[in-house]
């Protein structure tokens, strides 16, 4: 698209003159693992029952959508149920276009000018766009060298900042670090001690746990869904995009208490999600068997992936691995020219993510063959950098 | 759902305390008249493509959509062709879900806390909730009587309060009421006199013509596409909720200058219109002819009804009717108490809605059937009040 300026004459808001819409290219290269996508289609199955939903609804689509979504709001209860062991009542869960849209409407609830939202650096890069979008100041604390919260620092910047949001990645992105339940006690314990800059007395700061890549965890590892309970300022993000193979719907979903849901309620765009969507997510969400068992097989794939790049060397040192629960690896660690690396593995059909700490590469988990290209890449782009 | 407050734990932002979710009720009527919608579902014929469509990209739902959504961009640009007899190239158009989130796009492009934006009341009453959500000033310029623009009063306006956004909606929400060409000329010429508050030197105010209702204007009557040609500042948005009987699928688009699309571009949620959608969208647009038919016979529904009111008579004295170029009518001007009439009709089966000022009522076209009970309801509401 252009990549002109904005012309003079158009009011821009101040804080935009310059900026550039956010995202990855999106290129045309026969091995895709630059977005963490799930590299396994739907199936004809999968297809089919979207297609049939989509067609009982579309002589309909001269009405409005149900506005609540609350068939799709039951289907996550039911869903979450089962993957966490958490029963929720469907007040208690929300729909969005997306996680992105989750998230933006917990700041449009939450935040504003005065207000500050804390997070963990490195982290997803789109937090300070949702900040930007709503007015709120971003701030973050960093994580250690190992990508792991720094909980001290971050319980004091919590009571030091007094933020009207904190948001946490767990898994985390773009390392995968997750976020050990023992660490979000902590966490809201101070958020409970915390007052909020701009807010009226009594109000605490809103904790929330993005678990975009959650289902990748390792087998028996708590969601912060398990914390629900008792805490009416903890929130929970998550989306269909990632461990349900479903990103092109854009279907985000968010679990908390009634009060935050009640709160982005007010801030939410009327009909925000269609009957088009709520259709293919409830039709989705009948096939989630066959859905996340690609995610065991992601899973291992990310073991051995891991274990086969701490085995190759660049400059004579071994490659750095983070520590991933998620469907995608930071490696390199002290990658000079991590740019060129990139480049290199990109003439090679293989497009990964520049994005993380200066010296790091991330790259998510393919099909079985896609690894395998992925893998000849890398091995002959270290021979030559 | 809840009514119940937002516990006083949580830091929901100051300004929205005490507020409640926008929306008409969604109750179950046998005769909803009450949001405008089309009331001719969508044929067998149009509901096969677009679970066609859907089908085929179905098994590609791992994947992210195509973020600039530019098959859609190019089908927005041949309807409008077709439609006003304005040629555009895609990057003069855009698309996004329902023309709410086009115009919360461009409240957070040009909007925000120091700057305002400028309406004519009785107008769509989302407004206030966009400048809300972007901390935007919402002021006011009353319409005459006849509900047609006080023009002079609204070039004053503009002069004065240097405001980024001018939003006019046309044909007008809830009244009906279009905007002639030398009106908007008139404005346009306003706005390259007027600076912006809190924008820099030599930016002018950004001219929105909302024109989600524009397809059942009389024919041979201009869309204020016709003149953005020159018109660096000038949106209009549209959608195809009401024409194309598509209310369910939300999907609203804008026609404007490279320059207003390139700075929704860095607002956007990436990736926010979904696979679905952008295939549903593109499926129904194959069936413009057909689904634009209904068009037709809507706005001579609209002719019959509004000449059927004027020959009603409340309290003695003939009903007024707003003139309208839209789908639906406001009607009444001097009921006492048009809560009861609302009440006695929805009593009847017949759901309308209480919008607009004090004494009207608007209800929208709907079937041939659905009218004649409206007319009954309504002769027998009118003998009992």
């Amino acid at each position: 698209m252009s990549d002109d300026a904005i012309p003079a004459v158009l009011p821009l808001r101040n804080d935009l003159v310059g900026e550039t819409p956010y995202g990855a290219p999106q290129l045309d290269v026969p091995v895709c693992l630059n977005v963490n996508e799930n590299p396994y289609a739907p199936s004809d199955a999968v297809a089919d029952s979207i297609a049939r939903r989509v067609r009982d609804i579309a002589t309909m689509l001269n009405r409005y959508p149900d506005r609540e979504h609350i068939e799709l709001r039951k289907a996550f209860a039911r869903y979450l149920a089962g993957e966490s062991g958490v029963s929720l009542p469907f007040e208690q869960l929300w729909g969005a276009n997306g996680s992105n849209e989750i998230m933006l409407q917990l700041f449009q609830a939450f935040g504003g000018p005065g207000r500050t939202a804390l997070g963990c650096d490195p982290t997803y890069s789109m937090y300070p766009e949702y900040a930007r979008d709503t007015f709120t100041t971003w701030r973050v604390v960093h994580r250690r060298d190992d990508f792991t919260l720094d909980v001290n620092a971050t319980v004091d910047a919590i009571i030091r900042t007094r933020p009207s949001l904190v948001v946490i990645t767990s898994p985390n992105n773009p390392t995968g670090t997750p976020l050990p339940m023992d660490q979000l006690a902590i966490l809201l314990d101070a958020c409970r001690k915390a007052g909020v800059e701009g807010a009226a007395e009594g109000t605490h700061p809103v904790l929330v746990v993005d678990e975009a890549y959650i289902e990748f965890r390792d087998p028996g590892t708590p969601s912060a869904l398990t914390m629900l309970a008792g805490h009416e300022n903890l929130a929970v993000s998550r989306t269909m995009s990632k461990a349900f193979a479903f990103a092109g719907a854009r279907v985000g979903y968010l679990a908390a208490s009634r009060g935050i849901i009640d709160a982005v309620r007010i801030v939410r765009m009327p009909y925000h999600l269609s009957a088009l969507t709520q259709a293919a997510a409830l039709a989705a969400l009948e096939h989630t068997d066959e859905l996340l068992a690609q995610v065991d097989h992601l899973r291992r794939t990310r073991g051995e992936t891991a274990h086969w790049l701490a085995t190759r060397r660049y400059h004579g040192r071994p490659l750095r691995v983070a520590e991933s629960q998620s469907n995608f690896l930071l490696f390199g660690g002290g990658f000079e020219d991590r740019e060129r690396i990139f480049d290199e593995l990109l003439k090679r059909g293989v497009l990964i993510r520049v994005v993380g700490p200066e010296g790091w590469l991330r790259v998510c988990m393919g099909t079985d063959e896609e690894m395998s290209r992925f893998r000849a890449a890398l091995d002959e782009v270290l021979a030559i950098v």
